[in-house]
C-alpha cells in the first residue's frame, strides 16, 4: 500500500439512495477515502447479473452529501465491473457492499445483488467483504452491522487482504452489536413459491412469495449464529466445482 | 421412479425459440416425456436472478410443433420455481438447461442463466444438468453438444439421481463429438471490460466488451479439456463456503 489513504469502493444492491450505503461509508470513512458506485435504483435479486445488451450510464453526483459517487443504471456487479475499468481515478484497497436491508444468509447469497457485487470485487483482485442486516426497513437500526463491518475490515486490512478467491460475507441482527462469529453457508430453501392470481381479464399470473426454509441444524451455520443475535462472518469462494463427485466418479467414461 | 415414463423439465436462458433448446429438447426426449418451461427472450448473463417486483406470466405453447411449453416473463431461474411450484402436472425427475449458444465454462458459471436454472434445479432436489456448446451462432452444429448430454443424462438417470446438492455442467465445441472428460471449473476472469464512448450529445456511455482471461494451466480445468477439442463435465455444487480460511482464521474475534 502506498502512503496515501486506502481507497475504499463501496457499492450495494438496494441503490445508491438507501440509508444502508450511507451506513456502510460512515464506516469506510474511518478507514480511508471513499468512492460509492452504486445502482440508481433497487436491484435486490440481481444475483450475478451483468448487462451486455444496453450501455451503462455513470451519473457523477454528491451521496449524502459528503461522498463522491457514481449512480450506474446497471446491476451491482456492473457497478463493480465499470469502478475498477473505468470511473476510479487509482484501484481500490477494498471493496465493501452493503449495507443490505435483509439477510444474506444462507442460500439468499446465491440470488444477492449484495453479495455478487462483493464476488466480483474478488474476481477483479480486490479484498471484498458483504454486508447485511436482517431488518427490511429502511429505517431499521444499522449500528451493530456497521460495528460488525468495522471489525471486519479492520481484520482484513490488518492481515493485509484476503487469500486469492475468497470473499467475506457479513450479516448481522438489527440494533446493537452482541458479538461477531465465524460461520458456515447455511443449507437452507425456498418453498411454497408463488401465489396464483388471475388479473382483471381472469388470465393468471403469479407473484413470488416464497417461504425460507432452514434445512441446516449445525451450530456453526450463519442462521443459527443470527438466530443466538449475533453478527456472523462466512468466508466464501468462486469455484463451484463439487471435488466429491469429481473423486468419487471421476473414472466414470460416460458411454 | 414410478412405472411412468421420466418427466424431464428442459429451460435454458437464450429463450424458449432458440434452436439450443430444441436440440435439447430432442435428447431429452430419447429418455422421458419433455416440458419446457423456458423465459420469452434472450436472458443471457442473467446469473441466478429472480423476479419479484412484477408478476410472471406463463403462456402455454407449443414448442418446436411438438413440446408441451410455457414462455415465461422472467429469467431461468424464475422459469425452474414456477414450473415447480405451479406449472407441472408431476414433479419432474430431471431438468436440463440448454443447450446454451456460448460457453459456461470457467468464470462464465458464475453469470450464467443456463447454469442457474440448472442449481435452482439442483436447489429443489431434482437431478440437474447445465449443457452449453462453446459455438456462439444460431446455426452453430449442436450434435456434439447433444451426444454429450446424452451420455451424462444416461450416467445420471443410470446412478439414480445424483448426490444432494450437486449440478452437472457440461460444455461441449462445436461439431462432432470427440469424447467427453471430468473436469473443474477454470480460475479465469474478464479483463479490459467496457468500451468508453460518447453519444450524440457528448455524454459518456460504457459498453461492455470483456475479453477472458484464463489463470489456469492445470490440465483437468474444463476450459483446457474444450481445447482440446472434447466435452467436458464439471460438478459443481452451491455451499460457497470456503473452508480452508474458516479453518485457519476460525480463532480471530475480531477485535
Amino acid at each position: 500500500m502506498s502512503d496515501k489513504k486506502p481507497l475504499i469502493l463501496v457499492c450495494n444492491d438496494d441503490g445508491i439512495f438507501s440509508p444502508g450505503i450511507k451506513a456502510l461509508a460512515e464506516v469506510a470513512e474511518e478507514f480511508g477515502d471513499v468512492v460509492i458506485v452504486a445502482p440508481d435504483r433497487q436491484q435486490s435479486a440481481v444475483g450475478h447479473a451483468i448487462t451486455m445488451s444496453v450501455p451503462l450510464r455513470a451519473n457523477e453526483m454528491t451521496v449524502a452529501s459528503k461522498y463522491k459517487g457514481f449512480a450506474v443504471n446497471g446491476t451491482p456487479a456492473d457497478c463493480v465491473k465499470l469502478a475498477h475499468g473505468n470511473l476510479l481515478e487509482r484501484k481500490p484497497d477494498l471493496v465493501l457492499s452493503g449495507i443490505n436491508h435483509g439477510s444474506n444468509a444462507g442460500i439468499n447469497i446465491l440470488y444477492s445483488g449484495t453479495v455478487s457485487a462483493a464476488t466480483e470485487g474478488t474476481i477483479l483482485g480486490y479484498p471484498s467483504i458483504a454486508v447485511s442486516c436482517t431488518a427490511y426497513p429502511e429505517d431499521a437500526d444499522l449500528k451493530g452491522a456497521q460495528e460488525a463491518a468495522r471489525r471486519v475490515v479492520r481484520y482484513v486490512l490488518d492481515r493485509g487482504g484476503l487469500p486469492k478467491g475468497v470473499t467475506l460475507n457479513v450479516n448481522a441482527p438489527e440494533g446493537e452489536f452482541k458479538g461477531i462469529e465465524w460461520s458456515r453457508m447455511a443449507d437452507s430453501r425456498y418453498v411454497e413459491e408463488y401465489e396464483d392470481r388471475k388479473d382483471p381479464y381472469n388470465q393468471a399470473y403469479y407473484w413470488l412469495t416464497g417461504k425460507f426454509e432452514l434445512l441446516d441444524d449445525r451450530e456453526d451455520s450463519d442462521i443459527h449464529v443470527l438466530n443466538e443475535g449475533k453478527a456472523t462472518v462466512t468466508p466464501i469462494q468462486y469455484d463451484l466445482t463439487d471435488y466429491t463427485l469429481l473423486k468419487e466418479d471421476g473414472d466414470e467414461v460416460f458411454m
